[in-house]
């Protein structure tokens, strides 16, 4: 275990987050905001003393393994959401720190979770920096400090390999400063090119702003209470729809479309089976809901904003489907688990490992009938080697086991049977609202401290993919020699 | 694809079964029950007729493979439960055809959901049929085709296979009509015991034998309206307890008792994990519904029993758990899906599965620590090998899959979240009572004839586990060369 390693990339983090803060600064200076201003100062300048104590002491070799990348990756996030969480608690918007730290680890998890009762009562700076966590979050802020500040090769690759979702982590380019920074224009060119869509179309230019945030991280917040019902704007929920939908693709096909490869990414089975399920879940619940609407286009509207904000693990909402039949909401709780395609914003168990367990339990079904036949699995036309869909698998059993602990620690709160499986997906694959008093209608407010406590650190498991939070508080893990 | 011998097979079986009719046809002699011994009797002969035809034509050769292993489980497991069904139907007990076939499909599977509104109201010789279906789907009807109708050697290993659950099947002697027999003997004396115990402690002989085929099969059908509460008796729910533990553990493990192999049986894995699944969960359970009873020892006494009951998917009850609050409810829930031991007469995914799928977890994440240690998953004490863990891993998605289709199809119907999710999981994994109207204290009468389908389907493939049922649906498996 490299220590110091660790502790100079968390220190240079927690100064890449605190640099980060001067944009919400900017906003509360815009609107007057006094009491953030001085707490978003006041955060900023804790940032880089602590950052600067981390990072002062140079190690002295900074060779790293898989193991330190899990690490820095699982301890940077836990720090940040706790120094996120301070301009809420010093500006006095949210009072108990529990709700505060719930709240940051909602944004930069890209869950969408609150805990807040009235969302427009806050100041807007503390509103912009709230859906700024998931913009941050989406792409990740290790991948900004790859981007963006001098690492060697060696060190990026682990810690790329780890905050990146999906089970095969693919590089662009030979090196990953370039990667990193190829990933970040993409992204942000497509945030720029919503907001410009959506302030077009009459939405004020701030929500515009935020709400493309939301969009582009997969995250969920929204700067009203009715979330983006609140506009009543068509043209601004097909916009953010596709929006949705386009940032729950793995920006790896966005860079093959840059580069002409455009065969490629006809071929990838995991964005077909994205497309499938959208589409199929689409008309199944448009179908399941018509009697409850006036016509088939309104149906349509509802059902296809609400798929597409589920699978994409956003959590925007139009229509609270906790009054939807029961068959719509166990499709809605399935694209809950499914999420959205490895390599994007998206969270969830991911399409591509969706397309690998399914095509491993055909593959068996053909092996029992003949035993002689050579039954392997394909992805995208190439065979795929069995330690990728054995580590697949595996990740399917740590998946289902910690979403069982997750319930019975819910449990214990004061919920139903539906409210705690609910709020163990909702936050465990990173979208938002869950069903009854959680639901889109709801908030999280209502529950225990402990409860939050437990679904933060689902929803920063379920970000990182699980075993960077279950190294981080393993022992052995923290042997120097190993 | 052997077609004839399939089809003889096949034929052997419905013999089997005709002659397994004499005992409830001597039980409504016995209680002179003319209609339903005409039912009996005209169910018989029409087996014997429909068998011999299908057994007349020799095959030309008797080598077989896996696939026509599974082909012969599956399709004799449909239509013994479809013959089992007409004493129900002939004799005017039960006049939904659908309804008659749930309920046998439910005995045969060792299932026990019922759709009887009124179970004292039958005929005794039904009910005794009713409960006997239980004992012989519990070892299972080829094993007894096996033990005791000549095989030659090559054939009967792979009907074996497919028949006995759990991921490794071993056999205990070379010889697979003598693990049978072994097998059918330590069944057959357990149940004896079981008769003598409850009939010495009060409980009338009918009853006792009734009861004590539900346990040896893990079934959960009972002849009293009230199930086990209807006697009041705490001796009586220790001893029944007790055998639905004993019946839930891998039966080789008796049979290295006998052959006084003591180690092996201290080395499983599997009991050891059993054993503290059912103490931890009755405890949790215990301390969880307190408040609702008048003493520590009152609450130990329900938690124990529905704690045994529902792990060895028994599914027999002493109190309506779906009163209890919501932590218990889940923790049963779980259990649900567990099950128990392979190789024993209980169903579900299998406690042997759940090791090594937590194994299978726990050493990926050793791996992310130390990327170059050699992390094997280990069980009893021995490295298994890749394979194997990847096909428990692979059955593993194949659960996940069929669960979450099977919900979908029974959301459909007139029911909420809970009791869709755990009709679909008591019904997959054969225990018998789920939440709701569909919980202990109801049944599931009120359900339609598709979700009826739907869930008899569900049983026969969480009995058969899964493949055989796929497979008997799937065209390319009946093709003539493969």
């Amino acid at each position: 275990m490299n220590y110091r390693m660790v502790s100079t990339t968390v220190g240079k983090i927690l100064i890449a987050e605190a640099l980060l803060l001067l944009l919400p600064l900017s906003v509360a200076f815009y609107f007057h905001e006094s009491d953030t201003l001085w707490a978003f100062l006041a955060t900023g300048l804790l940032l880089l003393l602590v950052g600067g104590l981390l990072e002062i002491k140079k190690p002295r070799h900074r060779r790293i393994y898989a193991r330190e990348g899990f690490m820095i990756v699982a301890i940077s996030w836990m720090l940040i959401s706790c120094f996120g969480a301070l301009p809420f608690l010093l500006s006095g918007a949210i009072r108990n720190p529990i709700d505060a730290v719930f709240e940051t680890v909602s944004g930069f998890t890209t869950t969408g979770s609150s805990i807040l009762t009235n969302i427009e009562a806050m100041p807007k700076s503390l509103l912009f920096w709230r859906s700024f966590t998931h913009w941050i979050g989406g792409m990740g802020i290790l991948m900004f400090v790859l981007a963006f500040l001098p690492q060697r090769e060696n060190q990026s690759t682990y810690i790329m390999r780890a905050e990146v979702p999906g089970p095969s982590k693919g590089k662009l380019v030979s090196k990953t400063m370039v990667t990193a920074r190829i990933l970040y224009a993409i992204y942000f060119c497509m945030t720029v090119v919503e907001i410009i869509l959506l302030w077009a179309g009459g939405i004020p230019l701030f929500d515009s702003v935020t709400t493309a945030f939301g969009t582009a991280g997969t995250g969920g917040f929204s700067v009203r209470n009715a979330s983006i019902a609140a506009y009543d704007s068509v043209y601004a929920e097909i916009v953010i729809s596709l929006f949705m939908l386009a940032f729950g693709v793995n920006f790896n096909l966005y860079y093959l479309l840059l580069v002409r490869q455009f065969k490629r990414v006809f071929k990838s089975d995991e964005l077909r089976w994205y497309l499938g399920i959208v589409a199929t879940s689409t008309v199944l619940i448009t179908l399941n809901i018509l009697p409850l609407y006036d016509n088939l286009a309104e149906a349509l509207r509802y059902a296809g904003f609400q798929v597409a904000s589920i699978i994409t693990t956003t959590g925007f909402s139009t229509a609270d489907y906790t009054g939807w039949p029961v068959l719509s909401q166990m499709l809605l709780l399935t694209l809950f688990c499914i999420g959205a395609c490895a390599g994007s914003t998206g969270g969830g168990f991911k399409v591509e490992r969706l397309v690998v367990i399914c095509k491993a339990a055909l593959s068996r079904i053909r092996k029992s009938i003949n035993s002689r036949e050579v039954v392997s699995i394909k992805l995208d036309g190439n065979a795929v080697d069995m330690q990728y869909a054995y580590n697949v698998l595996a990740y399917l059993a740590a998946y289902v086991i910690l979403v069982f602990l997750g319930i019975f620690f819910i449990c214990l709160d004061n919920v139903d049977m539906p409210e705690a499986i609910s709020a163990v997906l909702t936050c465990f694959n990173n979208i938002g609202p869950a069903f009854g008093k959680l639901g889109p209608a709801g908030n999280f407010s209502s529950l225990s401290n402990f409860s939050k406590v437990v679904l933060s650190f689902l929803m920063l498991a379920g970000r990182l993919e699980i075993y960077p939070m279950i190294i981080v508080f393993y022992y052995r893990a923290w042997k120097r020699k190993n």
